[in-house]
C-alpha cells in the first residue's frame, strides 16, 4: 500500500459553494484487482457538471458522499495492471477523480494516443466536452446548414467546439459569453459570427438585432438570462438542447426566473422540441465523434483553448471561479508531470 | 345577396372571456366565385384552441380581429358550388367558423361520407380532434407497448382518444380529468385503467401511487396542477407532447406556476424531450390516421360522446362551459337540423 493526496467532499453546500466545501487529505491506496489498474494522475479535468454531485438530491447520478474523494475524469499514467489491455506506462483517460492517484476498472477506462494530439485533449477537445459537443449539435439539434444557432458558455469546453463545428456545417453562428475578451476570442479564433457580452446592458435587445432570421437551435448551457433573451427569437420548429444550466446550479436567480407557463407557450405556439442529454447515455456516438473532430485538431483546422492551473491542492478554487465563469477554455488542473 | 347569422368577437377579453366578448349578428352572404362553395352550417364545432384566437397576441395563427366572425370548424351542406370538386347537396366540414352560413375555398374543404358515422364526426374524432390524438400519440410521443401515460382531460375531444389509442397499443393509461362522472366514463367507457379527479385532494400523491412504475408519456392538453403533479413523476427518457394548456389560457394559475428552472433541471437531469406541436403541420398524416381509426368507430370498438347545444346563439355560452371544463366529450352546436 501506498499514500496518496486526494480531495473529498467536507460538506455539502448552501448556494454557491466555498473553499470549506472541499478538504485535501491522505489515504491508503490499495492494490488493483484482476481487471483493475493502478495509475497516477497528470491531469484533472474540471467541469461544471460536478456542482450537482455535491448537491443530496437525486439527479442522473448518485451525489458524491460526504468524505468520499470528488468524482471527476483525468488522464494519468499506469503504474501497475491487473488486466491484459493495459501495461504500465500507458497514458489512460478515466475517473480517477480529484486525486493523485487511483484505482480503475480497466473496461472503464480508454487509451490515450499521445501522437494525435496533447494528451491533456482527451479531457476537453477529444473528451468528454468534444463529445458532448457533437452529440448535442448534430443528434440532439439535428442542427442544418443555413440555419441559427445560439451557443450559451460560448467559449467554454463545450461551446467552443460546438461554434466551430455548426460554422463549418454552414450556420449563422452567434455565441454568448462573459465579457470582452471572450467575445473577441470567439468571433476572431473560433469563427463565430458575432459573440454577445452577457454582462453588458440589454442582452435581449442585442440578441435580436443579431439573429434578424431567428434563432432554430439554442444550444443550452447556462439558463438564465441568456435564456430569458435566446426565447423570443426562437424560430418556429425551433430546437433547444439543454446540456447544462450553470446559472441556476447553486440556487440563485431561480426565483427571479420566468414562471413556466410563459415557457410552455412558446414551446406549443412555436412547436419547439426542448430535449435534455447526458453525455455517457451516447457512447455509441463516441467513435463517429472522435474520427470526426480528431483529425481536425490535430492538423489546426479546429481550435481550442486550456485554462491550466498547477497542483491538486489548488483544485477547490480553480472550480469555485469555473462556476463564476472565470475561467476561459477547458479548466485543467496539473496534478503531475510525469 | 341573402342574409345569414354569426357570432363576432365584439372585444377581447381581459382574464377570463365572459358573454359581452361576443355579439350575434346578421350579415350579407356574398356569391362564392370561381374555386368556392356556399355551405350552411348543420354543426359547429367548439374547442379550446379558440380561445387562444380572440387575444391580440401572436400565435401560430392571427388573432381573430374585433368585429371578425369567430373562426371554428364546422360540418354543412354545399348549397351552391362554384367547383368541380363539390355539389349542391354535399355534406362538407371546413372552416364556416361561428355562422350559419358561409363561403368557402373548395381546396380548403374536405366531403363527409355520411355511411361511415354520424356527420358531426368529422369534427371529433374523425376530425381534428381525433387528427390530433393520433399524431400525438405515435408522431411525437412516439409511445410504446410496456409504457405508462398519462393523458389530461383524460374525457375531452382529443384525450378521450389519445385513453383508447393508448390502451390499444398495450400501455399503461392513466387519465387526469375534471369530477368523479367523467372519471369513472374515463375506466368504464373508454378503457382507462385509472382516472383521477383534479378537483379532489393531493392530486400529486394519488398520481405517485398509480403510476408505481413512473411515466414514460405525458400527453399535455392542461398545464397546471396536472403538469405539476406529473413532473415528478416523469422517467428518465420521457416525452412530454404539448397538445393545449387549457388551465392557463386566461391567465388564471400563472403568477402561481412553478419556475422555469425546476422543468429545465428536470428536463436535462431525465434527458426528457418536450415538444410542442398543432395539427395542421401533420396533414399528410390525415389519411393514416383515418384510415385505422375510422373503421375502429363504424364497428363500435372506439367510443365517443358528444355534447350537444342547440342554436348558434348559445354557442357563447357553451364556449364558456367549455373553458371551465363543463362539456362531457366532444362540444358542438347544433346550429340547423338540415
Amino acid at each position: 500500500m501506498s499514500r496518496y493526496s486526494r480531495i473529498v467532499l467536507a460538506s455539502r453546500p448552501a448556494g454557491a459553494p466555498t473553499p470549506d466545501n472541499f478538504r485535501l487529505e491522505e489515504a491508503e491506496l490499495p492494490q488493483p484487482q484482476d481487471g483493475q489498474i493502478a495509475a497516477h494522475t497528470l491531469w484533472l479535468s474540471l467541469d461544471p457538471y460536478m456542482r450537482g454531485r455535491m448537491d443530496a438530491a437525486a439527479s442522473y447520478a448518485d451525489p458524491v458522499g460526504i468524505g468520499d474523494t470528488m468524482e471527476g475524469g483525468a488522464v494519468g499514467v499506469v503504474t501497475d495492471s491487473k488486466s491484459d489491455r493495459f501495461a504500465a506506462g500507458d497514458i489512460v483517460v478515466g475517473r480517477i477523480g480529484w486525486a493523485s492517484h487511483g484505482i480503475l476498472n480497466a473496461d472503464e477506462v480508454r487509451k490515450v494516443d499521445p501522437d494525435i494530439a496533447p494528451i491533456s485533449t482527451a479531457l476537453g477537445i477529444l473528451g468528454m466536452p468534444g463529445h458532448t459537443a457533437w452529440v448535442g449539435l448534430n443528434d440532439i439539434l439535428q442542427a442544418k446548414s443555413g440555419e441559427t444557432i445560439v451557443v450559451s458558455a460560448a467559449t467554454g469546453a463545450v461551446g467552443s467546439l460546438v461554434g466551430q463545428l455548426a460554422k463549418r456545417k454552414g450556420m449563422r453562428v452567434i455565441g454568448v459569453a462573459g465579457g470582452a475578451e471572450k467575445c473577441a476570442y470567439a468571433v476572431e479564433n473560433l469563427g463565430y459570427d458575432l459573440c454577445l457580452d452577457h454582462r453588458a446592458p440589454d442582452l435581449p435587445g442585442r440578441l435580436a438585432t443579431a439573429t434578424p432570421d431567428g434563432v432554430d437551435c439554442y444550444y443550452e448551457n447556462v439558463g438564465g438570462a441568456t435564456l430569458e433573451a435566446v426565447l423570443p427569437q426562437m424560430n418556429t420548429f425551433g430546437r433547444m438542447a439543454i446540456c447544462g444550466m450553470i446559472a441556476w446550479y447553486s440556487g440563485q436567480g431561480i426565483e427571479d426566473a420566468m414562471r413556466l407557463p410563459k415557457m410552455w407557450r412558446a414551446i406549443l405556439v412555436k412547436r419547439l422540441r426542448v430535449q435534455g442529454f447526458i453525455i455517457f447515455d451516447h457512447n455509441d456516438r463516441f467513435k463517429p465523434f472522435v474520427e470526426e473532430v480528431a483529425p481536425l485538431v490535430a492538423n489546426g483546422t479546429i481550435h481550442y483553448r486550456e485554462s491550466v492551473i498547477e497542483g491538486l491542492k489548488n483544485a477547490p478554487a480553480a472550480f469555485l471561479d469555473l462556476l463564476k465563469g472565470g475561467n476561459f477554455g477547458k479548466q485543467l488542473v496539473k496534478v503531475s508531470d510525469t
